[in-house]
């Protein structure tokens, strides 16, 4: 099929340690009621946008197969295929899953805290194996072996989110689907560095806010033939700021 | 990976027209808050059984998906990847989709209704194309072309069925992952009936209730090794009752 092809970016709703202001990373919490309603939301807006995916691809934690469901519900397309894979995770926040946000920068300062959320090469200290947050043995990434990471920088999700983008989501692409990505902060701003050409140090900048259908219109190469645009603008900007604050108590 | 293999079906809850007893087949219709319900409890059966499936296959019908996706839900099970085909859709019920099914049994008398519900090869009229009930212009069904059923009896299921079990599911138990397949009355049905080797005149007398995990424990040649059996046998046996009973006022 020929382009323009459609993809829309869905980060998920509000988790139930967002609330608590918690570091999740690959922690497999369930989203907030707010998330719930946020996921529903998204819904409406795709359903009255008319974009109606034809496939979606989602991460293995809960809370992003959670905001595909409750969407996709509204919006009457449950039935469409559906392809989950751990390249689409959030980053892995290593020795950080866990921890408080605000207790986090009070004990480390603002200088350390920044690097560590917004470094783009620097990850956090590894998360031991024997932690209660460590995916050690959980049986959806039994199949990863060695690559099961133990802590992650920006970089490091790029490197494993690409070679997914690459192989499944341009192969729907390119059939002419319009292709629903639900998934994270961190593995979709991985995305949108790749799309927008955003450099190293830009990226720190970029928040994407929960909710909100993120809507891209690509060539035959996979690149933006125009820019980007959210289904709620307003509420986009809104959410994006409140993002940026997070941390802060 | 060496047998046995491990089987579940689910037949999806109570819709909102199973409550309105209305023909459905193909008409996509929603869960019922009891059939919500009744999903939530196969997710605990599920998880308390120690069965986790490893994937899912569901056919293309909304009430199926969302018992999935409640069940897997409450079983924390969300992450497996998922299947779904029209090959697992219930059976397409014709002109009779949309009917009263109580004004049916009156208007038509007993034998018809019986022959129309549990003939193994008498399909009812087929549906016309500019009904409301009709699939045809559904974009989830814009692959199958001239496939496309109009009106299907238990035999038509049964080949159309087939083939994704011998090509899919199988492929998956092969694999030595734990299937969950959840579907419909007649497309389980058909798959009972080809598991057991039940007769085509004995087939009309099975009817398998709503909401209840049936395991199957299959070897090399996925042909059952021991009786299946029900996740709660008292709950199955009065739920089998209830659908034996449908129709009537």
């Amino acid at each position: 099929m020929a382009a323009p092809y459609t993809l829309i970016l869905l980060r998920h709703g509000s988790s139930e340690w967002n609330e608590k202001n918690l570091f999740t990373g690959w922690v497999d919490v369930r989203l907030s009621e707010t998330g719930v309603a946020e996921a529903k939301r998204a819904g409406e807006l795709l359903r009255d946008s008319g974009l109606a995916p034809d496939v979606l691809h989602t991460s293995v934690l809960t809370r992003a197969i959670q905001t595909a469901n409750y969407a996709l519900d509204v919006a009457d397309r449950l039935w469409i295929p559906v392809e989950r894979s751990w390249r689409l995770n959030e980053r892995h926040y290593g020795a950080l899953q866990g921890l408080d946000k605000a207790e986090t920068l009070e004990k480390f300062g603002p200088e350390q805290f920044q690097l560590w959320r917004r470094s783009f090469d620097v990850p956090p200290p590894p998360l031991p194996d024997d932690s209660e947050f460590s995916q050690v043995g959980d049986p959806r990434y039994a199949g990863l072996g060695d690559e099961l990471p133990r802590t992650e920088c920006l970089k490091d999700v790029i490197e494993r989110m690409l070679p997914y983008w690459e192989s499944d989501i341009t192969r729907d692409l390119a059939d002419g689907k319009t292709v629903l990505v639900t998934a994270h902060g961190n593995s979709l701003r991985a995305l949108v560095k790749h799309l927008d050409g955003i450099s190293d140090e830009d990226i720190a900048g970029l928040n994407i806010p929960t909710g909100i259908p993120l809507v891209y219109k690509l060539g035959e190469d996979f690149t933006p033939l125009e820019p980007s645009y959210y289904l709620d603008p307003e509420a986009a900007a809104a959410g994006a700021a409140a993002v940026a604050a997070q941390g802060k108590k």
